[in-house]
């Protein structure tokens, strides 16, 4: 036992094996050095933490602890681990971001590495081929190292840089043009004060007060934190009495935010967030004129702990909350500073911040418990946020910046969906609209400025490639469109990036079940109809499988294939999101056709084919034109909300007016998911066009 | 360089001579070791601040830093401190309260100690008689140590105990009379929610929303803290969703500041604080009945940097404004600790706090930048503050606790004055009141329900003991009441605490003046009439002065003597309150027999004999029997602000309504002044009751 070494109120059982130091759970966990960890500098986590965690619990046989060096090709990155930790473990500490949906649990297969040299215990997996195994392949999660270790990172298992919608210059300038009432959460007073004198000697706050009232401010109810009060005197006298105020406007009253020397009334920056189970994007706007001056995108470093929200909710209730705020604000900030430095601005020039995430993503962010958010009857602690303070929750920019939190109604639809219902304008039109997000869950709102109901349909992990055996999120090296000849059944695909295929994502799987079905591969039920033989025709075990790519052409020299299985997995999914359209409908006593737009959000949406998500029975059967794409609408939505009090004001407006309809004890629902499973519909009068072009092509 | 120990991010030069450890500023000027200073249990403060900065300045020529150690008699402590600290670091390093009114700059000749034995090196001071030098004396603070020392405390030059006022059970007694209406700052409500379902599924925050709204809360405009937000899931399930919620309502809006599980509200404390410059007193209340439960004081920690408020803002300008915090607060949460235990109540029971202290008190408890204050035009930062909490000012409490600062109308009156007012009730009475705390500085209000004039008239440290030979506050040991005979010049006196007498207070001061007055030892001007061969009567020097106790009889084994300079400053410290009551008085064109009350506030007041008060020109010379005595009314006033907010309405209403005037360039004071530097007035004529008493003396 020994006293954490950053806070000395703490015993702790973690010491270092190298140096004489200890640390607590919380600086162990942290990814943050610059916050808390200032000896990790000097020695990686995993020396501290497991190194020491093993030591502890061996207590009883004590036993030299020996490091293996493991070395990752072709990056040749290398790092020191204690015997035992998995490759897994290992190539975290190197900051290698691989792929491993099921967080180690060895359950994905995805996170497969070729063993190179070195000793090493693997545990016995079904999820590689013979092969695979022949070739060296080893699951990193099922394999600890015994020695010093030499290991290659497939194309495949490399987690790429996402294709993010809402990025490009296209966007921003949209964006742009979106806010025309700039009216940001702080207001910028320059004032030149009176000095005092003896016959005018009230204090200094109350000279500040003077001022603002002077300039048409309310002042009866303004109030002033502790941290501005005590710089004051200074501050006020430093350039002559003349100051900037920044001033928060309440319900009822306002807030002194800061008091800067000098006049910085040309200078506010804000932030707009949309922190992604996966995918964080953060938006530098220059809050004068809603100029968008950087925008920057990373992988949430929670993905350590798990693909979806489910894990990590798991990882948060096994190691605290702690830990996964500290990974959603390391790359907040990482991304924060990357933003600012971008655009040579000013990190202390940051004066408001919107975020926008779902339910988990919030709660985690703000450390609040989220344990009951997967538990029935899956309540979140909190739906709507007070405006918090930048420092309060540890993002950078100014510490009493305020921070707008996007409210959500329900545990399965947060922030984000509010967000892209502002962003999208459903809220005051008139017309009848299905808003759909489609991601692990499915999330749908449909209403218009009247009403809006909404719900979450368990789509599962299909499309964003979880249960797929080549399945991939949408990066580079991902097949994204396939179109398949109707005599020769060769693939024709587009890969994004331009690279050798490695994996298939979700709008590329649509694409595929759609050709397969238009052309007869496959029949209704998902089942294969081409004869065995077929040079397009492969298995893996008993499972029959469609070859979309031969080996000589992939990124690992192997068949990428598309399994029966793996139509099933995707089959499931479409039918839980058509399913969820039709239950909606159902619950207000409308049908599809009275559906005037639908609009696809989300990095998913983006690149659809609507023709061939319509084929499948993914989307419903209506007019092509009353679908439209809408990109990234919670960095959209939460960028309004950045600019204007109207927006804000909206976004509550709109999470109190939803009506959450839960599926998961929901009858008709499950009817309705049974009846989906089949391609496009069990009902097929739900679909015209489709039955007549599978008429056309019978005959 | 190093970094700090327990605050990593920052760098340092001190380096414990002992220790491989860095400390910071804060945490080597941080008296309150469990806050912030583990490494100090240690090793002692001095051996990581003072030794290190002494090498760090010498570093051009760097030399073995050798420690000694310093033995004080009677208590027998030994500390170790490197060498070339004076006596008195010494005995601040071994917590001896010495007496050091100029705060070891070898000007007040107090810090006297007796060298037994090692090699020091001595300062040449005339304030030492050569008797005095025979026998071994020091001046603490002007002896620096260069080998190990043992030296004797002797009985004059310890602080002791004050005689506190409104300490006692009849005091208590008389306050909870005080309070019929209690409205704490907060209000608990019990409530059993109902457990969610699948069909109310609402977040946790909402459904505590909801129960609130139902017992009758107006929640639209409520506030939550990020804190509570946090712990919110857990603490609602904690007792089957049965919740305390702790509300604290404001003018337009309300806050939840705690939830607890289960039913806590027969439990709630409050503290009310009175700081002053040299003491500070805690009661702590019971708020649910406002029954008194304990009530501590002790020596403000902050004396070590001086007396005054002047001295404390010097030092808080040298050594940065968190020093004096941390020492008031460490005080302060001693003291909290204590009455806490004695009342076997628990910390976390604490939901409200109210602090009264002039205007210097709070802005060092604050940390609000004090210099100002000292400064022409004598503006201080903040008037009035807004409700804080004590996790954020440091007090050891609910760390959410809403803390009610006494606000205070100028730099020299502050919220003791307007708790005094308070306290006294001269807001809501008719009667033309002067209300008087007595002090360093003498505060005067005047008024009624109609209107308030304040002032502050630098009465100077003659009361409290400053400037003069033998004066010392009312402490164990001080001469606070004496009578000389008419004929024999023979004085009669009464010591607290019945010990052999060390000095003399204010309140004994004024009596031996009026004493040696009316027995004609001196004449109107203060001067001697006595033949210099009187057995009463011996010198300093050349400077005259009565005998009032011989060697023999002393603590100190020597004559204690008054002289004719001690009577000048006495003069010179009535002269000037009485000119305050003139002045204040002629400024709303009143006259003294308009006045149908006196009161008599502070530690001060409570001991003084109002007669011969009067009779040196200090009191106006109107009907006795409208004089009263009110103790400690800031404390008095702190704990009825503490029960009502009707009460602390009151305060913000008293000191808008003050109007202050400012003496120090005031030319009708200064004249006021020169009259009444008389026994006991210029103008006899204000005086007919004294005139006619001389007269029958004379006679």
């Amino acid at each position: 036992m020994g006293r954490c070494v950053n806070h000395p109120e703490r015993e702790t059982n973690y010491k270092c094996m190298k140096h004489d130091v200890y640390l607590c759970d919380e600086c162990l966990e942290c990814r943050e050095p610059e916050l808390y960890c200032k000896y990790r500098e000097e020695c990686p986590i995993w020396f501290l933490s497991k190194g020491s965690k093993k030591l502890d619990e061996q207590t009883s046989a004590p036993e030299i602890q020996e490091s293996c060096t493991v070395t990752f090709i072709p990056n040749n990155l290398s790092v020191e681990v204690p015997m035992g930790f998995t490759l897994l473990e290992a190539a975290r500490e190197a900051d290698i971001f691989i792929n491993a949906s099921c967080n180690g649990k060895g359950a994905c297969g995805k996170c497969k590495l070729i063993l190179n040299s070195g000793d090493v215990l693997k545990t016995e997996t079904s999820l590689l081929s013979d092969t695979e195994k022949a070739k060296g392949y080893v699951l990193a999660c099922q394999t600890q190292v015994r020695g010093s270790v030499s290991v290659t990172v497939p194309e495949e298992t490399i987690a790429r840089k996402l294709k993010v919608a809402g990025m490009g210059k296209a966007v921003t300038e949209k964006f742009q043009g979106l806010v025309s009432d700039i009216c940001p959460m702080m207001e910028k007073i320059c004032m030149d004060l009176a000095p005092p004198t003896l016959d005018d000697s009230i204090s200094d706050l109350d000279r500040l007060r003077r001022g603002l009232s002077q300039k048409g401010v309310d002042t009866s109810r303004l109030s002033v934190g502790i941290e501005v009060m005590r710089e004051l005197a200074t501050t006020m006298r430093n350039e002559n009495w003349r100051v900037t105020v920044s001033v928060m406007h309440k319900a009822c009253s306002s807030e002194v935010v800061a008091v800067e020397p000098g006049d910085t009334t040309a200078r506010s920056l804000g932030l707009a967030i949309d922190i992604g189970t996966t995918t964080i994007v953060v938006y530098l706007v220059d809050m004068l004129d809603g100029r968008i001056l950087a925008a920057t995108s990373g992988h949430n470093r929670q993905a350590s702990c798990g693909d979806d929200v489910i894990n990590r909710i798991v990882c948060a209730e096994k190691n605290g909350v702690k830990k996964l705020s500290a990974l959603a604000l390391s790359t907040i900030n990482t991304l924060i500073k990357e933003a600012v430095d971008g655009a040579a601005a000013n990190l202390n020039d940051i004066e408001s911040i919107v975020v926008s995430g779902n339910t988990t993503m919030t709660h985690l962010l703000l450390k609040i418990e989220p344990r009951y958010i997967r538990r029935e009857p899956y309540v979140p602690s909190i739906s709507a946020f007070p405006v918090l303070k930048a420092g309060d929750i540890g993002l950078k920019g100014k510490p009493n910046a305020p921070v707008f939190i996007m409210p959500g109604p329900a545990s399965y639809v947060g922030g984000d969906i509010v967000s892209g219902v502002l962003y999208a304008g459903l809220y005051h039109d008139e017309a009848l609209t299905l808003f759909i997000d489609v991601g692990t869950n499915g999330e749908i709102v449909l209403g218009n400025r009247d009403w809006l109901i909404c719900a979450s349909c368990s789509a599962g992990p299909a499309f964003e490639g979880g249960g797929i055996r080549w399945g991939m999120r949408a990066e580079e090296g991902a097949i994204e469109s396939v179109s398949i000849d109707r005599l020769s059944f060769e693939a024709r695909l587009r890969v994004i990036g331009g690279y050798a295929p490695r994996g298939i994502c979700g709008s590329g799987m649509i694409e595929l079940i759609s050709e397969m079905m238009l052309a007869g591969i496959i029949d209704q039920r998902g089942k294969f109809q081409l004869s065995a033989d077929h040079p397009r025709m492969g298995a893996v075990g008993d499972d029959p499988a469609y070859i979309l790519a031969y080996a000589g052409e992939t990124a690992m020299g192997e068949d990428l294939v598309f399994t029966e299985s793996d139509i099933d997995n995707l089959l499931r999914s479409k039918a839980a999101v058509y399913a969820g359209f039709t239950v909606l409908l159902n619950q207000v006593g409308l049908s599809f056709d009275m559906i005037e737009r639908i609009i696809i959000s989300g990095g998913f949406g983006q690149f659809l084919d609507i023709e061939k998500s319509v084929a499948i029975g993914f989307l419903p059967d209506i007019d092509r034109d009353r679908f439209h794409y809408l990109g990234n609408s919670s960095i959209g939505g939460a960028y309004m909300a950045l600019l204007s009090d109207r927006h804000r004001d909206a976004a509550n407006v709109i999470c109190n007016a939803m009506t959450y309809l839960d599926f998961s004890s929901n009858i008709n629902f499950m009817d309705e998911f049974v009846s989906a499973q089949f391609l496009p519909h069990t009902n097929m009068e739900q679909f015209p066009t489709i039955m007549k072009r599978l008429n056309e092509a019978a005959n």
